[in-house]
């Protein structure tokens, strides 16, 4: 019956996703979406040859059929009545920090078509997964996460863009929590603030120590107690941050 | 100087774009937009008859092309030195309370095509002439004023899409605010938490008395008033909703 | 009849409360009060030279035999059917930035009481008042205001104290607007971002220039402005700061 | 070393305090603090029993005194130099649903003083003891942890007293973080948003199933969760509440 559980996540790269998914890959099959092949072929091949089990799937989040695409080849290799145990949204549009009237209007819709559009056409494909979940009686509720930002809360100046997708994803992620947490589904909501220590970030923050940017796999830890909490106790939001962040 | 100073108003029909319309058109001609030109003609008509200046433009505010052409009828019309006193964003997504899993995407893309996309293409189109009438020392600071609902602080079940374009709306203004401020540009997000009293509401909460509803007119006051505070006392955001509603 | 409606102003000194009740007063007889007759003297000489009625009652807001002083002494000079059309709340617990582990359990604890227990008795004191004035029918719904700042939404470091009162307060203002709106009553919160332009305060901020403080007399404008919303459209929450203000 | 880190738990009974001090005590000695003995006594004696070590001192959090002794008996039994790995306060000021012009002041101060004044007085109390926790190299981040409820972000009408005390405490926490944090010091604020499953509530929610009800030993794990985050990942604030919770 386990076998028949598996954990998506969408928006893997060689940050927060990658994390994700390497700690989910413990427990469940792994399903890697991204736009490209290069941000999950290797992790696969990671997961793979360390006894787990990983397929990738060239992913436009923003794109209804791409992701239809993906659903069907999710059951293609895990059979018509897989279940999922986890889905993770990780995806973002596009961050730039720039005066309002120089933001390209292309740069703000397919921003937005990312973090919002992409946000529901995710969770309309996973949340089916995610209910045949509850029938196949997973060992932990199935749980639908979502990785928001410093932006999901707070609207800066020159941050336009990137603030109005993350309040999006937010409100979508709080209207889903209300509807299906009763189903038996646990919608969480991850405010990510701070910089993630990861490859692009190296040299970032260098003067303030080595703590003062967020462990992804700190965030994948996190990420997996949220998936391992009782009905009885649902965490719709939490916020994380290096102790020494200003906020 | 002061007949270059103008008010538009985006998304007129029978409620709050309407009342607002007629409050600014007793100090500024005021420029009306709508998609259907059934919404403004006989607004602009009533206006245009009491002594105001009113003209409609047929727009679609989630259209950039759109947009642009309303932007370059308006200097048609007002010369190209135009400015602007106050631009109110009034339109909004359609509204749907739908069980997530029955909400057509084409439905919630369209929708928050106009709350996010429209709010960032009317304020990209509105911030040159509101900071010319910065220029143009209008008497009051050049206001840009978003309408808000109780879903934009609020996401409940079954009210995704309407919930998701309405916190990215407030988002934008959040933004726009802080940006824009020191610029001289007011920038401001009204909560609109009860039903308005319009005619398509007329048969609602009629068990609750006279004064369960909001008055679009008391809402145009308010945006007035909004509009009339000086720089040293911007205020962002008002909640507004009858005495009697529950919260 | 409109003879027998007062307004009351808790927190007189050289700023908001004054600012407050000189406005009030051109329309109501104002009561002001104060721990330190030096406080108000002035302002009541003031307001009954220029053709208004003050009256300032020494009061200590967080004690609730001297706050029930104060109501025998106001129903002593306006009659025992005295209702009230206005109270504001604008007295404050002391401010001190310090770390947390410097601050005086003593200063601490009567922060707290101003903040917390004084906003409570004075709206004990008050309610009633004020619900004689909707009784009285006032020409504008009766309304209760309290003042907050910018640490009745942010807590920050070394701020435990002020914080701590001012989001009492708010919760305060929160219950009682959805408990007396419903009765006539509009309790209303300003959350006061920035530095008020007062005598104390003009070396400060200098080099921002003159629009860089709010008008305390702005901020009398903008309560006038929330006691005069009609019963449909009350707003409990507005924020105010100068356009320059970094938040 | 380690022998030299305890738990202190302010606010024992037979809900989240009990729990939240048996799961602690799995690693740490465990000291319980309530105003009456009967509380901690039996929990007391079950720990030592089971070969975890505990002892209860009677304190009045609300006194200072008293906060005071319980300190001097903390370094009676584990040493001047005793570190604290975790604190956490969980008492709370009485609760009343009650119209605002029925709630006696008496209560509305004594519920203050517990929640608002006794956090301070528990913080002042504990923050030396856990930067003692990080000077001693604690294999977690020591961690100060308030509970707080509903109430403690909204103050629905009728529970001025509650949500006062609750907002007030949020606010310190909010505080604490900010500067205790760089210090090393984990502080962190949860939102019971619920009904516990404790014998007093065994009455209520009957009709809503066996899982209606928040787990009081899930809200430990969730704590001890919120204790073993690294300090790249803190956490200030999470929610908790039953799936099937109405919010």
């Amino acid at each position: 019956m386990a076998s028949k559980l598996i954990a998506i996540v969408a928006g893997v790269g060689s940050g927060t996703g990658a994390a994700v998914a390497r700690k989910f890959a413990s427990n469940y099959p792994v399903v890697l979406l991204a736009r490209n092949p290069e941000n999950y072929e290797g992790l696969a091949k990671e997961i793979n040859s360390k006894g787990g089990k990983a397929i990738g799937i060239s992913t436009d989040i923003s794109d209804s059929k791409s992701v239809k695409n993906a659903v069907a080849m999710i059951k293609k290799e895990f059979g018509e009545n897989v279940g999922a145990a986890a889905a993770i949204f990780n995806a973002s549009g596009g961050f730039l920090r720039k005066p309002f009237l120089e933001l390209p209007e292309d740069f703000f819709a397919a921003s937005l078509n990312v973090s919002a559009n992409g946000g529901f056409l995710f969770s309309q494909a996973a949340l089916p997964l995610l209910l045949k979940g509850v029938e196949l009686k997973s060992e932990h509720p199935p749980s639908l996460i979502f990785t928001g930002a410093t932006a999901s809360v707070k609207a800066n100046a020159n941050m336009a863009s990137f603030a109005t997708g993350k309040w999006a994803l937010r409100a979508l992620s709080q209207s889903l929590a209300k509807e299906f947490g009763p189903q038996g589904v646990h919608v969480a909501h991850a405010i990510i603030d701070g910089v993630i220590d990861i490859p692009r970030t190296r040299e970032w923050l260098k003067d303030m120590g080595p703590e003062a940017k967020l462990s992804a796999d700190g965030i994948a830890n996190d990420y997996w107690w949220l998936h391992t909490q009782p009905k009885t106790n649902f965490t719709w939001e939490i916020d994380l941050r290096p102790a020494v962040e200003k906020w």
